[in-house]
């Protein structure tokens, strides 16, 4: 009988479906015990008798996989594969798999959740409130300020989407592909990183986590933002340096920062000192809907490999060539 | 020389062209000496010398005009009249204006803030993280749930318009006087208040406050909502009964709340004990291009009225409809 190890939490929380898919399959599962996210070390004392994994964003490494002899195929809940080792997969004949549009619109959603709130100083606000303290935030307008997009893909692109609702910012958007019909209904200016460091009142990174990405956004990079610029990040932990970034702030420099993801999660750093640093857990793809969604999918794609069918959602040859160049 | 006190603070903070206005026209002005929001008391004893206020939201009342022997305008920096006495100031013959659009963009985008964090427990995240804790909260997207708007005015109809651009959630609506055009790309369904009350997951309220709509939302009517329903506050403070929803929430029964406007402001209630209540010091229209053009709007009236010209802003007899009717 096929087993399946389930490595990212929460799974089946919300809705059970996927949980029983895999038991209407006749698939034995676990859940991984430990209740929040593995470490490397962690995983490869759990995995080695497990034909699949349903995994989350957890290191899947080539030290996992060694001591994964059945595992045959890792079929990602989300969008990332940095977590994953793809080339050493594909030497030990892992297929991996994942569910790169299900995410999307939650994650879009809560960026211009946060967008909103670091313009009118919400978070702020709120904190001051609840310490019984009242101070009146001038803030701006969507429209009125300058916005960067870094990366227009699948949920950048949604980003701009639902801006054209708000009336007519500056928008200036970068990406290593533009795509000149991402939204038609606005004037975009496809431009250099360094132009949207230098020029965006508020900018919002959305792309993936690589080696050319890896602390992309550093000291230097911060110090090229106006005073009062505004950055989010719901992409990936460690696309921005997370120290660099709290040094900055600290300094009075920016007016404000939203970061959802963090190089080691859960966070412990000292962004928790700052109060105009908006910090949210890793929550991007956390709508009910969108979360199962991605289980349903995932477990779907692990019940087909198990079941002798073919796969729908095997990650493309770039996304390995992304590590090829990189590594 | 006419003279000029402008009751509100901030003003002339983020841009001077009010200020330069005012000394352009030769007219003296005094900016309230105290900084927070006057008192019916303290305006007594502030607004003899004085032939306009340029006011904010401190109650205006008979009593205040009696002391004031000059007055002969006020012009309101925004939109709501329930802080001034419209019909002490008709029988007394002091003309009233006030800026009814200016407020209003920034008004329904910091609605719109305010639904995105509620749906996804931003503020709630915000604060634990701040205290180093790591939670992930499952939220909802806006398409996944109904929408009650209660007042699809000048704000209520910028708030469904922004709506449009996330998709299509179940709109339910109510207004005095329904306008059946005010968002042509959604498919919204009118309805009564208790409907909103039962049915919706987010209930936000653009409604002036009138005789009819104070604690129009008490104890009974929260406790008609869903368990897990949120609500909003960025029209008039004493519309929902602040007392009410602290116990309510207090119970445990629904999942979020927003409150921007008090009864009493600077606010200083138990809703502070709550971390699920997202509070703001009312900052709905404190956008830096809002309040200035509310400023500049009521300014220029002043001036218009204290240099005989023919006033634009009056404020129309629906609104001395309103009180009259209520009182």
């Amino acid at each position: 009988m096929s087993k399946v190890l389930i490595t990212t939490v929460p799974f089946g929380d919300k809705n059970r479906l996927p949980i029983e898919q895999l038991k209407a399959a006749g698939i034995k599962y676990l859940i991984n015990p430990i209740g929040r996210k593995l470490k490397e070390e962690e995983l490869v004392e759990m995995v080695s008798d497990f034909d699949a994994l349903i995994a989350g964003t957890e290191p899947i490494t080539d030290k996992v996989m060694s001591a994964a002899s059945k595992l045959k195929l890792i079929s990602r809940v989300g969008i990332g594969l940095d977590s994953i080792d793809l080339l050493a997969a594909e030497r030990r004949g892992i297929k991996v798999s994942y569910t790169p549009n299900a995410p999307a619109p939650a994650v879009a959603e809560l960026t211009i959740g946060l967008m909103l709130s670091l313009l009118r100083s919400v978070h702020v606000v709120n904190a001051q409130m609840h310490l019984g303290e009242w101070h009146r935030h001038f803030g701006r307008r969507i429209p009125e300020v300058t916005i960067g997009i870094i990366g227009a893909g699948r949920i950048g692109g949604r980003v701009l989407r639902r801006l054209a609702g708000f009336g007519t910012p500056r928008i200036l958007v970068n990406d290593t592909k533009p795509n000149l019909e991402v939204a038609p209904e606005l004037k975009l200016e496809w431009i250099g990183k360094e132009e949207i460091y230098r020029h965006a009142d508020l900018i919002s990174l959305h792309i993936p986590m690589t080696v050319q990405t890896k602390n992309m956004i550093r000291r230097e990079q911060l110090l090229m933002m106006k005073p009062d610029a505004m950055i989010i990040n719901t992409s990936r932990g460690g696309i921005i340096n997370e120290n660099d970034l709290a040094e900055v702030l600290s300094t009075g420099h920016l007016n404000g920062a939203a970061i959802d993801v963090f190089d080691q999660e859960p966070y412990t750093g000292t962004l928790s000192q700052i109060d105009r640093c908006l910090l949210t857990s890793h929550m991007g793809s956390m709508s009910i809907d969108c979360r199962t969604r991605m289980e349903i999918e995932s477990t779907e794609e692990a019940v087909r490999f198990l079941t002798g069918k073919s796969l729908q959602g095997l990650v493309p040859p770039e996304e390995y060539e992304v590590q090829r160049q990189g590594l």
